[in-house]
């Protein structure tokens, strides 16, 4: 590879982002709703609760009735029954009078707070308060939960848990969310085998099959492996025709120059277009990207250092664009290094660090150096620190900001 | 409910984790194995690599040999063929030799390092080398990557993406995990509704059966919901009975004393037993925990806020355990308050927070002051904060934990 024609880790991310995609919508069931992504904001048809509720047991009164109520000086209002919970309240409440209510049964008509039960005495017909309730205590009002025809969740939203809580309080058994993409995952290099083979000398292990589409997955992305294909132009050909039909190409391997060579006549040989080969990234340099079949495909570094930290840092923003993920928010960790780490002018590194407490309760990062050829560092570290290409290294004590891998 | 009989937090986390489970384990594929927890300590019976290999495309040399080698003053070193990637090195290097080599190819025995392709001039039977290369120079050398006999991932370990890339490396196709716990899930109360009815007046969809196994299924459980419950004796223990091959019971509902006493009834109707009911927590208090059928069972409370609060807190840690995941390393976010919390002395609040950067490009929490019956605070929230029952609430500006929530 011409390393001279290596482009900067911005203008890749560039070239990535201005990839054209289509977004495709589905209607999902409440429950399979979790981590998709949602494809129009979501309005309330209804206010929560539909009704105003009582939040405890007690009596829904007029709170000006039990003003200067005490154990000692009681108010005394008359018992008008009870509204139990899950029925409607057909009573209305008028001056002097209390109506029984549990904790979630609607509230009558006229009553402005409840009066928790503990702060009541029933007497015969009566109910003696002996302390005043402030106007709206111990009520959840109709709407203060989610308001009528407000936006409750917006577009490009990745549903949680309590998101989809918000979905059930509103009735939204069906869900519009963008389709997940489907990621095509291709491992090369005559030195791979297969997991379950055994490995002769010379050879290793496919390992970026299971880190690859283990990433793929946590972002929400389907993957599919079709298979190893050996370092030669028909094989590689083969397997991206059978790739023609999915969202996304991903083709691992191709360490050395002549694999790559391979790979890129592969794409060219079927129509496709590379849009770079090389980012001056650090690990990860080796990766390519561009078209084919109108797809994104890229060619990510055999090293499994390498493409891991490709697949974080290049694939997965994809992923979330062909999902219409909107991803502002990304939490990092503030973090004090434990050490200098040298980096390289011009060039964007990216250094495994390990997160822990020092004295102060202060979170500090500990660089893991390692190769970018093994993948258990990756397996110990819990997320990685960015030095921009237009840094020399980072001193001992600064504080940087570490973006977590799980 | 009796509130004199509130037990603490800490209380309530013992009771809990003194609980006895039992952990029974399976084999899984590794295509099954991300966010599984090991059973075992996982040992690599081999090194990986399994052989010595080269970084770079160049030539495997021996250093010394390159001492002194310039651009205007080259090394001259015989060339002795080539070692492609895959096949096993059966040529050694001596004295003066040097063999070509491509990324990830074995090394010759004899070689101690590799002079990059840039810097060397290919002659005839001859290569020049225009830089000196240190001892393990682009070497990569047998077990860097995984030593033979080391504990590589520890039992109770969570597998990650990049877990699964280090069992590829080593061979691992199949691999022994603690089984994920099956979670019964009921919801009781006279006034709730399935998400797909219509809503009468005075009732009110079923929240919690979604918010709470979302929580299960991020934490690695299964949830199985067994029906909406009406809030009496018969059908309360009808419902229980069905849920008595699972390992864990959770039935939420039971806002008001009425319902919660037919919860506990049930429950030592059917031979189970109370161990708390009541936690000094805020929101939550009305939790209930007890033994049915040898299992843990929860009464969860009704209020959409306290039942998601009592399941982070108080579930989430019991199935953790049944999965046998160690988590001592949680990562908890520093941030500044934005304003005063009050809070009371005696009970474990949990402040609801959503998190923002300020001037400073540090974090802040802005607390999400609301009721517990509602859902959509939990939502917007990013995380909560624990204020402990020793501490009269937080200060502005003071720096709280943050927990994230997903």
């Amino acid at each position: 590879m011409d390393f001279l024609k290596a482009i900067t880790a911005r203008e890749a991310r560039e070239i990535i982002g201005a990839f054209p995609i289509e977004i495709n919508t589905e209607i999902v069931g409440i429950e399979d709703v979790q981590g998709r992504v949602l494809a129009r904001d979501l309005v309330s048809k209804s206010a929560i609760p539909s009704f105003t509720r009582s939040l405890v047991d007690g009596y829904a009164v007029k709170a000006k009735d039990t003003q200067g109520a005490k154990e000692t000086t009681p108010a005394f209002l008359n018992l008008k029954g009870e509204i139990r919970i899950g029925e409607e309240a057909h009573s209305a409440l008028f001056d002097g009078e209390a109506i029984y209510v549990a904790t979630g049964s609607m509230v009558p008509g006229g009553c402005d707070a409840i009066v928790m039960q503990e702060y009541a005495r029933l007497a015969t017909d009566a109910v003696e308060i002996t302390r005043a309730v402030y106007q709206g205590e111990n009520i959840c009002y109709e709407g203060e939960d989610i308001a009528y025809g407000g936006i409750i969740l917006k577009k490009g939203r990745k549903v949680t848990a309590f998101d989809r809580g918000v979905l059930a309080a509103i009735g939204a058994a069906e869900v519009e969310v963008n389709k997940a993409p489907q990621v095509a995952l291709i491992s090369s290099g005559d030195e791979i085998v297969s997991v379950d083979e055994i490995v002769p000398l010379g050879k290793v292990r496919d390992i970026n099959r299971y880190t690859v589409s283990g990433l793929l997955r946590d972002a929400g992305a389907y993957a599919h492996f079709l298979g190893l294909s050996r370092d030669n132009i028909p094989d590689i050909t083969e397997k991206l025709l059978s790739a023609s039909n999915h969202s996304m190409i991903l083709i691992s391997g191709g360490s050395s120059k002549g694999e790559r060579d391979f790979i890129t006549t592969s794409i060219e040989k079927l129509g496709g277009t590379i849009l770079f080969h090389g980012i001056n990234i650090k690990p990860g340099k080796p990766a390519i990207f561009g078209q084919l079949f109108g797809k994104p495909i890229f060619g990510l570094p055999g090293h499994p250092g390498s493409c891991a930290m490709v697949t974080v840092r290049f694939v997965l923003p994809l992923v979330k664009r062909f999902q219409g993920e909107e991803y502002g928010n990304e939490i990092v960790i503030p973090a004090r290094m434990t050490t200098n780490v040298p980096s390289t002018y011009g060039i964007e590194e990216y250094i495994r660090v390990t997160l822990k407490k020092d004295e102060d309760n202060r979170y500090c990062a500990q660089p893991i150096f390692s190769k970018s050829a093994v993948i258990s560092p990756l397996a110990q570290a819990d997320g990685y620190v960015v030095v921009s290409e237009g840094v020399e290294g980072i001193e001992k004590d600064e504080t940087v900001e570490v973006y977590l891998f799980a």
